[in-house]
């Protein structure tokens, strides 16, 4: 019999994916699970996107270039000038979601044992990326304590390999929630000129900014144009993350060159997602004003809640929609478990992320979760309380 | 500055994008080209799948399951039934293309410097698949004069190596047109099951069987089942390249449970495309019957009129939509070029694929171009005409 590849077997599953069966048991027992688990946001998708799909005059299904249609990518020019980054329409290439971006990018610079630099936590699905492109990730470990902001620069350089190609960050970051100031772009950007390495910028959630802050992004910084690599999508920014489309954004035009090669390979992103996307670029600024209304108003309600827990410890999100809360437990994993398996308040539990399997140096981050604030504030606060007479009574 | 990898920069092109600049040349000198060179078909989708997208009710553009969504799977399962495939929805992965089900099967048994048989010539893109997965095509060469037909199996034993994973077909082929027999899957059988290898078959052309042949499926055979997997589209079935939904199917559940990994990395397939696709499979027979018909005389004209040609050498295709045609030039890649941009009957030329491309060996079909059969009859007769003037005063 043939067997399966040292690489699939490597392949590392999501945090939450063990925990699926108990939350279905939980269901089947007739119990209400609060989700504090996951990134699909509840927020409407704008009507302007949906609607596209549904006028259009196609009679045949095609493929559009490998690169994306040319209206879409000027477009999404026109939308990045608008937030003050510059780039021309041949500095954009369309992809299959911010998941194949990330691909392509590690594919053009990373070669099997290369090395990519990540603040941890991080997003996990990285670790996915990173086994299935052959390259090793080499954690820099941020601290709950300072909000999970930018570890010291002699942090990294400690790290820096003859192998290390590239530092990944994601900017406002998932799980962290934390936003990177202009002055620690601009130390990242130091780095990597110094060790001639490329910077990736996850900047799905550039829009998802509070307190009057404003995302800084690594396309912004003079001088980093043969470095610099954004990873995009319209996944989070517009609630539509089945549409699967994103983008990869460099001025460098061998970054480019080398990723078209692969967008070619597999010939085209999704038509009818492309044109629900380009529709979406006439979102207007108030659904913007509203979404982040909420999502601030669900942060203070989270963080308030939280903070009245005796032993919880969180760090204030200043963007995206996380946060990660560090818990009175030894082992989160374990708790989460018992919460869908053995504990409700009235027939009524939660879902929560242990937050292990977004660091990748071991026996960190055991005793914290990630929450995502994607349910109604009213949820929010009992699903909050549920954790709160979770922890009364929990023992490990 | 930071450098490209060594596999960005081995990543092949398609051997047809070298020849889109002296394409645009011809279209702004005012000429018509006839494209024989893409797999883009003119066909039109069935309008029930344009339409399912039109009236869809969703608020939330969300992911689906990253296996796809259960409903639709178990349809594609009743679609295999229906063509004496059987397999249950839970075999299934519903994938971004069927690119990506390539990818999957790729990372899911094959490592860095593992190697793949695979017949040749081939679908170009493998290449660049072997390339991203950092793994080696081992071509065998099959051969004109043959029709293209299975090489023998001892020629596969030659090539079989402790690095050697899996052999792969595209079965109605690509470029070819050769549709494998019953009995060469059978022989397929004996060796991967010799030799524990994994049969992978690209069967994206299933449908395209002409002349009442009938398509054996790798799935078909019995005592195969820990070792085939399938590689499907609706990309060609429903003429609807864009909407980018294919899948990987496999009765291995490691296979399964290890490609699912690489699908939850990247979450989810784009979610209106598989609205359209589930919809796809409500296309009544008398579509498939017409479209069948119309590429048989497609095909007939093609071939009647290549063989026409003095010099000139054809395989007749059995299934999907293309034929390799050797010409009486040294080199067509030359010839190709030469054809847009010096050549042309009344303002009009032809764009063919060099068929070198297709071949991993060095310097074998040099003399080859592939045509694909996507234009009207009387299309195709004019740009076979200018294939016959263009020879006639070509010289190389």
């Amino acid at each position: 019999m043939p067997v399966i590849s040292k690489k699939g077997q490597s392949m590392p599953q999501s945090p939450i994916r063990k925990l699926v069966p108990y939350a279905e048991q939980a269901y089947k027992e007739g119990k209400t699970v609060y989700h504090l688990n996951i990134g699909q946001p509840d927020i409407k998708t704008p009507q302007v996107a949906l609607d596209a799909v549904k006028v259009h005059s196609l009679d045949i299904l095609a493929y559009t270039r490998s690169e994306g249609s040319e209206g879409y990518r000027k477009k999404i020019a026109d939308y990045y000038a608008k937030n003050d980054i510059h780039v021309k329409h041949d500095d954009i290439i369309v992809t299959t979601g911010g998941s194949e971006a990330l691909l392509f990018a590690f594919g053009s610079i990373m070669d099997v044992d290369d090395e990519v630099i990540i603040p941890e936590p991080f997003y996990a699905n990285y670790n996915g990326f990173s086994t299935a492109s052959g390259v090793k990730v080499v954690p820099v470990i941020s601290k709950i304590e300072d909000n999970f902001a930018l570890p010291a620069i002699e942090e990294f350089e400690k790290l820096i390999t003859p192998k290390t190609k590239a530092i990944l960050i994601c900017n406002p970051g998932n799980p962290t929630g934390y936003l990177y100031s202009k002055e620690e772009i601009k130390k990242l950007a130091d780095i990597v000129k110094k060790h001639d390495l490329f910077l990736i910028a996850d900047e799905v959630y550039r829009e998802f900014a509070y307190d009057g802050a404003k995302h800084y992004s690594i396309l912004q910084e003079e001088g980093l144009e043969d470095y610099a690599i954004v990873i995009d999508s319209v996944s989070k920014r517009y609630s539509m993350c089945g549409a699967r489309i994103g983008c990869l954004v460099s001025k460098s035009k061998d970054v480019i060159a080398t990723a078209l090669k692969f967008a070619q390979a597999r010939l085209s992103p999704p038509t009818l997602a492309q044109i629900a996307s380009e529709a979406a670029l006439q979102t207007p600024q108030s659904y913007f004003d509203e979404v982040n209304k909420e999502y601030v108003e669900r942060r203070n309600v989270l963080i308030e809640e939280l903070s009245k827990i005796e032993g919880v410890k969180v760090a204030k999100p200043k963007g995206a929609f996380y946060c990660i809360a560090e818990l009175p437990v030894k082992n989160a994993d374990k708790f989460a478990q018992w919460l869908l398996e053995s504990f409700d308040v009235d027939k009524e539990t939660i879902m929560v992320a242990p937050a292990a399997g977004f660091y990748s140096t071991p026996n960190v981050g055991l005793n914290q979760i990630r929450i995502a604030y994607v349910l109604n504030k009213e949820s929010l606060v009992k699903a909050v309380n549920i954790l709160k007479e979770a922890l009364k009574v929990y023992k490990d």
